[in-house]
């Protein structure tokens, strides 16, 4: 495909020259181009779809990077990115040491500030807008978010404060596509959907007379305006009560694909004052028929081939498959349990819990702090809620898990997904931090399975016995572990391999998790060199095996491994537990983990490469820890 | 005082034999005990005089305990406590094993979820309901939450979850007095003060039939209702567009003082189906001058004189005194500091600042995750943001503090009040984590000082340096080191005492922030034993100063002290760098700090006492640690 106009744009000033019809072609070009790369490197294809014409339309209307605009979780910038000079990346769009897919200050000064999570944009930009007030300043600041990340409860803490200060200009785009990465839920949902429908033309009409006379100089041109104005343009409404009422101009909903409209639309708003929100309404995946019939399956993709829309590779059983089975099965037996997602019943395995149980199943919204305490009050009267999320958002229910479940010891299960590294995403999701934000916490216990077999013993396990629970359990299929498991308690640690304490040095391995291939190969490799260390499966991450503890006690050597980051991890957990069981002085330790820092995007087999976390890194560390 | 009528009252059905007459008398009896007993006890006051009409009507109106309410953040459940049967105790309010100042479930089945922190209740009565619904079962949930509370995100996560199922039944008080502990903040505040001012008689009127028209059998009964009902009554609003909005039946706002017109309507309310919002404007401290005056004073009080409203005893400078006092020295000089708090202005001692410089401070309403990413957007501009924030609040924050600040490396700085034991809070308020859930995240550095200048100091090398900061202090007054201290780097550690390593046993105590008191006190006891300890004044939790960790490799016996529960704290952080630099053996280490448990309420002097966190308790563990 050869991009005509897209060619010229190095730099959003480049739009500024072109004409209306240039710009209509060029997001065509653009659709092209976009759903080409991400066949080829994979990605997330369908949210940016859907924003080709407003992306198009923020950068004709705003002059960037003067103009700061903060993409809400991000994944929805590629767009941006071809426009302020990124385009020659995209070839390398999520891999190692390539093109981010998500906004880095550090890519570009275009990309005004790094986002990951959902529901912070409005937080960061009302921010840098506070900022430039108190400069004296007087760029625009754009906050762009999906329907999704409003009912995140941060987007309404940020609302509310934004909406107190009449004279602090902002604007909050609402990209609605009535879709988080499956379908929007919860009443704002409903509310939003409401206003897409119930407007007549008559009231529209009204109230657009009313919103452009706000508009100085307008005044003489609105009857012209509003004769020759398009059926998409007519169907805007200054309604929006919720937002009105938070202190919010409220302009929309706009049809999100008239990029002729959302020029004039945005043209005139940013010439307004105080907090405004404009409301457009889009269509995941738009332009591609694949992505736009089943948006979900194209939010986040592997490389597919355009024409079928079929992936090019496919995965065997995940994690997430089996959590999803396992959980199914238990449900038929124990009508107490119940399973909450926060917006991903895809993403983690709930999809058929949801359909064959919904009565017992909640999706709750983007709303992870809420999703910990919901499942504390299902606790409290004597149901056995599962929260399945992914470690990084997890991070957002650290104090509800601490004050509202632990705190009452109650029988609340987080299936953690995503533990460890997830690869092509990047720093802002890696899930490296779980175990240093849920092991000092009283109460609590956090079992790892090294494989899927022993999540499901885990999760009977954690149904059957009361208290907090977590288990994670990392990204991707779990590896087989040819007959050299055991039958033991689930709860308690597994010897792997006996190692052999007569030859010298005496050395145990204590794996956690998905360490455990990794730590077996290392041992391989040792073995080969004549060094036989014992390897422990820890299985429970806290409480840790009290037996496997004082066995560890008669070692000289003791190397741990986690696929978390050192600080508050599982090693540094053993040791000061070994340091107890001795009076101070432990046996020689040697703590393998991630480094405390943010790990970047890759493969998760390079970056357990790189950072010397696979066998062989582990091997040479090990080997270089007991050499006499 | 003689409480004729409370004193007849054992349970909440006691109520139920009551006339009007006697609810109303009941009412000044409960407010006259309050005053009486928080005077002697201390204790959170005005929200407790706010909330005596609400709680009799709701628990005439309701049967508790099969009916549920949970109390947000719950200091306001003394009335509540009073009428279930725990008079008795109000001697012993937030003393050592005394009555809790908060809902606690193991206090009593009348309360029915445990909380402390704001925003929750909407989401663990949800759960509640939600249960109830998957049982069968058919009793009522009750929510009451403030008009501050509704600031946090969570409680808008819950009211979106919850509006979206309208065959849900669940009832949400909204307590509106205008106030989180200082006067509320947001837009949402001024929504609410519209509600209550604009209203028109007829309005009212119409809004108000078709209210009761809902109501099944009341059809015949309402034109004679609408005629005798009071002005109070009359003033309801069918309006709340926010809660409708989100898929909640809205009444009010209530004159939340009128008991008769509370408990007519609460009774209907009782029959109504789906979510309903029930507004009530209440004056915090209603009924006793002094606290109806200054609300925010009164808000958590010591002992105080009845009659003239003074605190029975004053204390000096507190940390946030000083805190408050230094940063707004700062800001004279440095244009770029700016201050926020997430509704507390005058705990954290940012009351002067926010005169001073109106400009560069922003309150947003109790709203940790905004605050912490606001100030990432301030720092992502340019200025210096400070947080100051009571620990136990900022793990609300978490996600935040990693994602948005640290993962940029921006300059914003956490100043954490209330760190370590704030006593008759008791759990749900202790500062036990904030080491925990900070040491382990990448770029954050956190800094401990033992007293008032050290804050100074502190404070003055995080504004001047780029880059994340947290600076830790406790509840209460600094103590003084006559003379002891040294003028050195206030980023690295300081030797308190120098130890005499000549004598063995050899030995360094690594005191952090506010343990170097009870540390020292501890090494002028083992002095009079002949055991002449070093001791380091750490300063810096992370990074730990090398060059006192190299100093460090040189002992035999190593003593860490915190006021932090032990896992994921200082001393194991100290004892992993220990590790890394010995090559796995570090010297024998001792780790003082509180257990991995929910420490109970009590005076700080004797919850150190009871934990061997006192001088006393580290010179018993020391001597036991380094007996021959």
């Amino acid at each position: 495909m050869i991009e005509i106009i897209l060619d010229k744009i190095n730099n959003p000033a480049d739009l500024k020259d072109l004409s209306m019809k240039e710009l209509v072609l060029l997001a065509g070009e653009v659709r092209g181009f976009l759903i080409e790369s991400v066949a080829g490197t994979g990605g997330h294809l369908a949210s940016n779809l859907g924003v080709v014409e407003l992306t198009i339309a923020l950068h004709y209307v705003f002059d960037t990077p003067e103009d700061k605009i903060v993409w809400d979780v991000g994944h929805q910038c590629y767009v941006h990115k071809l426009l302020t000079g990124r385009r020659g990346r995209f070839g390398s769009l999520r891999m190692l040491d390539g093109l981010s897919g998500f906004p880095k200050t550090r890519e570009s000064e275009y990309d005004a500030f790094d986002t990951g999570h959902s529901s912070t944009a409005l937080s960061a930009a009302l921010g840098i807008a506070a900022a430039r007030d108190i400069a004296g300043d007087k760029f625009n600041v754009i906050a762009v978010a999906g329907d999704g990340s409003m009912t995140g409860g941060m987007a309404y803490e940020a609302l509310n404060h934004a909406g107190q200060r009449q004279d602090r200009n902002i604007i909050c785009i609402l990209n609605d596509n009535g879709m988080s990465i499956s379908a929007s839920v919860g009443a704002l949902s409903g509310y939003l959907s409401g206003l897409r429908t119930k407007s007549s033309y008559l009231r529209v009409k009204k109230e657009l007379r009313g919103f452009l006379e706000k508009i100085p100089r307008a005044g003489k041109h609105i009857d012209t305006f509003l004769l020759k104005s398009k059926v998409a343009l007519k169907r805007m409404l200054v309604g929006g009560g919720i937002f009105h009422n938070l202190g919010f101009n409220y302009i929309g909903p706009l049809d999100g694909h008239d990029l002729h409209m959302l020029i004039r639309v945005l043209s005139r708003v940013r010439r307004m004052e105080g907090p405004i929100l404009v409301h457009v309404h889009t269509v995941k995946g738009k332009g591609y028929k694949n992505a736009e019939r089943a948006p979900y399956a194209y939010h986040g993709v592997g490389a597919f081939d355009v024409h079928t829309g079929q992936a090019n590779s496919s995965g065997g059983n995940t994690y997430s498959d089996i959590f999803g089975q396992i959980l199914c099965e238990m449900a038929e037996k124990n009508d107490k349990l119940t399973a909450i997602t926060a917006a991903m019943p895809d993403g983690t395995g709930l999809w058929d819990f949801s359909k064959l149980y919904p009565n017992r199943s909640f999706d709750v919204g983007i709303a992870e702090g809420h999703a910990v305490t919901f499942a504390a009050g299902l606790a409290k009267q004597g149901l056995i809620p599962v929260f399945a999320v992914y470690s990084t958002f997890l991070q957002r229910g650290y104090d509800q898990i601490l004050h509202d479940v632990c705190l009452q010891n109650l029988h609340v299960i987080l299936a953690i997904d995503r533990a460890g590294i997830v690869g092509q995403d990047g720093e802002t999701h890696q899930g490296l931090f779980d175990l240093s934000y849920l092991l000092h916490m009283p109460n609590m216990r956090v079992l790892c399975p090294k494989d899927g077999k022993e999540l499901a013993g885990m999760l009977e396990l954690a149904v059957n016995a009361p208290g907090p629970w977590a288990i994670r359990y990392p990204r991707g299929c779990p590896p087989g572990f040819n007959g050299i498991t055991s039958e033991t308690d689930i709860g308690k640690a597994e010897l792997l391999l006996q190692g052999n304490g007569t030859v010298k040095p005496d050395i145990a391995v204590i794996s956690l998790g998905a360490m455990a291939e990794h730590a077996l190969n290392a041992c391989k490799m040792l073995e080969r060199e004549g060094i036989h260390p014992a390897l422990y499966n820890a299985r429970s991450a806290k409480p840790i095996d009290p037996e496997m503890l004082q066995a560890l006690t008669g070692y000289k050597y003791i190397v741990t491994a986690e696929d978390n980051v050192r600080s508050g991890g599982f090693g540094e957990n053993l040791l000061s537990r070994l340091v107890e069981l001795t009076g101070g002085n432990p046996p020689a330790i040697r703590i393998i983990a991630f480094p405390d820092s943010f790990i970047p995007q890759g493969e998760r087999g390079e970056i357990f490469s790189i950072y010397g976390m696979d066998g062989k890194g582990i091997f040479i560390k090990i080997k270089d820890f007991v050499k006499p």
